[in-house]
């Protein structure tokens, strides 16, 4: 096991009912907030008139920044710094999934520094101070709610990138599982195969496998992340799955699981993040098609860690042989291919010859991400298996 | 899933040669301290040096207060309470296991009330603030370097009561694995059997089984604490082997494993707290009488659960048998005589005429923690089943 420091402020306010604490969770670090949403489906099925009435009554005063996308753009965040700095916004409320969250976290560090905020993300700056963050989540995927990352899309170069500070860790994050019930299947299974990733990134990517807790949690919630979306599809409005997924999600990446590995890298996320930027890929429809290729092209070399994943999640023969990489990769493909997560990059409508473009602009990523073995050449070989 | 609020601020710094972070992470509270500790141990090992130093040399003032006992007082408790009021303390500093950090957290706690500590312990008062507590922990066990609670002995009335509060969280813990090398092979699996106590407690006594995610989480606990306890039992100088056993020790009683569980009790710690407090046993040989002895009990009404365990964490026939209730607990009991933790109360030289004694004792505690169901007649069967 490598050192770490493990510290993860964030209060969780967990299960039904839960939404009217947002005021006074808030009013606890401000009197004025922004109220930052995606594109108004939250004033469908009343979270929205559920957060407003609660921050009133707690009497915090609302400036409105709506219209966050998914795959969040840069432009939308600089408008909400602005926001921020004409309206004297003490704190930041976030309401919605991972891209509303990312926004939001990305406009509390832009909002407290001088220079633009793109320099965090280029690394030209590190965050020195941010405004605090209060969150109501309504998709379980990201994880945003309970860590210090973000990534957001720069809309004139299509580079989507990320990165985290100790400083981004929301105060509160309220989780009621009854907000995903409306969430269609296509986006429900697209949220467990990021929790999945997640934890992928991790497991695969770790320097020291010598880790047996950190397994064992891992190994429960990608099985955790399977059997609940599975009882989501079958049934949206199953308050157990949903919670179980919602709570899975926050786990496979607040910290805990990759305390002890040292210096991971999230290859699969990089390119992913490619597809994303560039066609407007749903994250979640775009890393199940990454996922496989990826451990394909790892497993050459690689064997051994995607058997013992494989001999923990997955039940093989009756004479109990352990499970080869190729088998596990399979069932896992065949998972995503049940919850109608594409598994192709023809799927996503993307065609052979764009490998190489899509290779120019991951590589971008590959390098400020540090992970130096990913070249031009490796990830077309990479995409070249997602085919 | 129950709802549930999981907010743990305790920030831990994890590995080899920590130990000079205590300085300034105690720096960042004040400018005096009082340094808690136990028999001594310490100073032979060369703990003490390490943490004096640092302290030291970040400029921090220090007021001893060593001595803690294991089942430790509340005399002591009480005499560091008046040690920090006539040194004007700013900051405790605890260096040990469960009993002196208990002890630590006790002083935090009475030292900024203007009446007795046992009145949070008897449920008169509760912790409205207390001083900030820094910890360097050498044992892997009682997992109070991560969470609120405390159990101090009174001496006069050899009462045994825990109870906790969110101000009694570390600010810091520092995990140095290798200030476990020196633990006793005894000492190291009653730690091990005192973790898989505290996953047992959440996991039989759960109002709500519904809980997949966390299920998996406390299963994997358990069975690393098992592995990990084997591995440092046959070289105590196995630093993965230590770091496994600390980590498992340490989420097992973080708040984790119980998030969504709803209400909990902890009768098997309740009947153990009266061997402790009567005789002066050591805590997880105390536990690992008690724990089959009530699994044996419980399963005659609720077997379910038993069998839900056995067949996550332990391997039987080759024909995927559910296995019973009965050979789990069996299983169970094996491992713990396996590490050469005792299982019956003959071991511990308790005679079986002072069951009744034991039990009047523990009723009270009983009645403290609201465990209503737990008579003295249902605490002498139960004491019965551990002869």
């Amino acid at each position: 096991m490598q050192n770490f420091v493990f510290h993860n402020p964030t209060k969780i306010i967990f299960g039904r009912d839960t939404i009217a604490s947002i005021g006074p969770e808030t009013k606890a670090w401000g009197t004025r907030c922004l109220l930052v949403y995606g594109g108004g489906s939250i004033k469908k099925n009343g979270i929205y008139d559920k957060v407003t009435a609660s921050l009133q009554e707690a009497g915090v005063a609302i400036i409105e920044h709506g219209g966050v996308q998914s795959n969040p753009l840069l432009s939308h965040v600089r408008e909400g710094i602005d926001r921020v700095r004409h309206n004297e916004v003490d704190v930041v409320v976030a309401v919605g999934g991972g891209s509303v969250l990312d926004s939001a976290k990305a406009i509390c560090a832009g909002a407290a520094a001088a220079h633009d905020v793109w320099k965090f993300f280029s690394g030209k700056k590190s965050v020195k101070a941010a405004l605090p963050l209060t969150t109501v989540l309504t998709l379980a995927a990201s994880g945003s709610e309970m860590n210090s990352g973000m990534v957001i899309t720069r809309d004139e170069t299509r580079e989507k990138f990320g990165f985290g500070s100790r400083h981004l860790y929301p105060k509160t994050s309220i989780l009621d599982p009854e907000t995903t019930y409306t969430v269609p299947k296509n986006y429900t299974a697209y949220g467990a195969v990021d929790a999945i990733a997640h934890v992928l990134e991790y497991y695969m990517t770790t320097e020291d496998p010598a880790t047996p807790v950190q397994d064992r949690l891992m190994e429960g919630l990608i099985l955790n992340a399977m059997d609940s979306c599975e009882r989501c599809l079958a049934d949206p409005r199953d308050y157990n799955a949903r919670a179980d997924l919602m709570w899975t999600a926050t786990l496979a990446l607040n910290g805990l699981t990759g305390a002890g590995l040292g210096r991971v890298g999230f290859p699969m996320h990089m390119i992913e993040h490619s597809l994303s930027a560039l066609y407007n890929v749903a994250h979640g429809a775009g890393l199940s098609v990454v996922i496989p290729g990826w451990l394909r092209w790892h497993s050459a070399a690689n064997p051994d860690r995607i058997t013992h994943l494989g001999s923990r999640i997955f039940r093989f023969d009756a004479q109990h042989n352990e499970p080869t990489s190729s088998q596990t990769i399979r069932k896992l493909e065949n998972w995503f291919a049940r919850v109608k997560s594409p598994i192709r990059l023809s799927e996503l409508n993307i065609p052979d010859e764009h490998i190489p473009a899509i290779s120019d602009n991951a590589v971008n990523l590959a390098r400020f991400w540090r992970l130096d073995q990913y070249t031009k050449d490796t990830i077309e070989e990479i995409l070249s298996l997602c085919r």
